[in-house]
């Protein structure tokens, strides 16, 4: 940010009054112009104990596959955030049955936010964001092409619960590790081993 | 938002291509400007079955209670927001048990995101954006002067709960109703009528 979207003077990285954090704030109409996280929303298609994944048609990732997700727009909730992308990604038409996962990204300042839900049909197709769209039982995943973290711990959770024939809430955050990967720490919530 | 942020020229309102929403671009570097939902992340800190409420020193809402929170700020998780929060507002140490409420507020583009928490000690007090921080049972709770509906349903969620004696995730969607006041939408999730 080098400009003010108020009234297009420059502004300067400054702690304002009252403040602990380091904000843009405008030379001329002293606008203090905060920036946030981003939610990522998504859901977990499920058919028959198998779950649709969408084989990435644009960058970053290309050609890797993910759950269908993406950013929540204003004035929109979490869950049509979630509807609306797996619609978009997948053709796919669902019925949401909760919320599953809540992973903080901090490194890359974004919560993902991804709900189980039921195919209502198996009339899904690849959108415009996607190359091709498929159900996968467990033993199918494509682990070593998962297009990001988060969706594989996702995904890790998801057969482990299948397996216990449990659901519940995950939460944690992803996070980067000294080897350059990327790990995972556990939420609050008891019992979030893998 | 007038101006672009990176080059200084004006902005309009557009629909980019391949998108389906009206954005902010750029007339001359044609930079695209999202504007996306921000995360409040907060505590309900719980002592001996009462929890902690601050009286509001700032607007909006000046002089009415509510649960210590507040935006989230980059490269933070909302477990790290939600106590930052807490400390800041009540000077107050918790100890999260789990994450309680997801609430969509569609009207305002923000998610609440509330954890459960006990406190670590009685050591609290009315940090700079409160006039006033207190713990209250729930005969004592002053209903009236809750400062949001959302902190209002939590609270509400929270005391049913507490009577219960079984906690669980609360999700759902904070609505204008048409009588102009703010009513509830309970999310997917099974069982959730107060």
């Amino acid at each position: 940010m080098k400009f003010c979207n108020q009234c297009g003077a420059e502004v300067v990285g400054k702690i304002p009054a009252g403040d602990k954090r380091l904000r843009y704030v405008c030379i001329s109409c002293e606008a203090i112009h905060y920036q946030n996280p981003k939610i990522v929303a998504g859901c977990i298609p499920e058919h028959e104990g198998k779950v649709l994944l969408c084989k990435r048609a644009i960058e970053p990732r290309y050609g890797y596959w993910t759950l269908p997700a993406g950013f929540m727009e204003l004035e929109e909730t979490s869950l049509e955030a979630a509807l609306r992308e797996t619609l978009e990604e997948a053709n796919a038409r669902v019925t949401v049955s909760e919320l599953y996962t809540v992973f903080n990204l901090p490194n890359v300042s974004q919560v993902y936010m991804m709900y189980r839900s039921q195919l209502q049909d198996l009339d899904f197709s690849a959108g415009d964001e996607s190359l091709e769209v498929k159900l996968f039982a467990e033993d199918e995943i494509p682990w070593d092409d998962i297009a990001f973290t988060t969706i594989k711990y996702t995904l890790k959770f998801y057969f482990k619960d299948q397996q216990n024939k449990q659901f519940r809430l995950h939460t944690g955050d992803i996070i980067n590790q000294d080897d350059g990967s990327h790990g995972f720490r556990a939420g609050p919530e008891q019992d979030q081993e893998l």
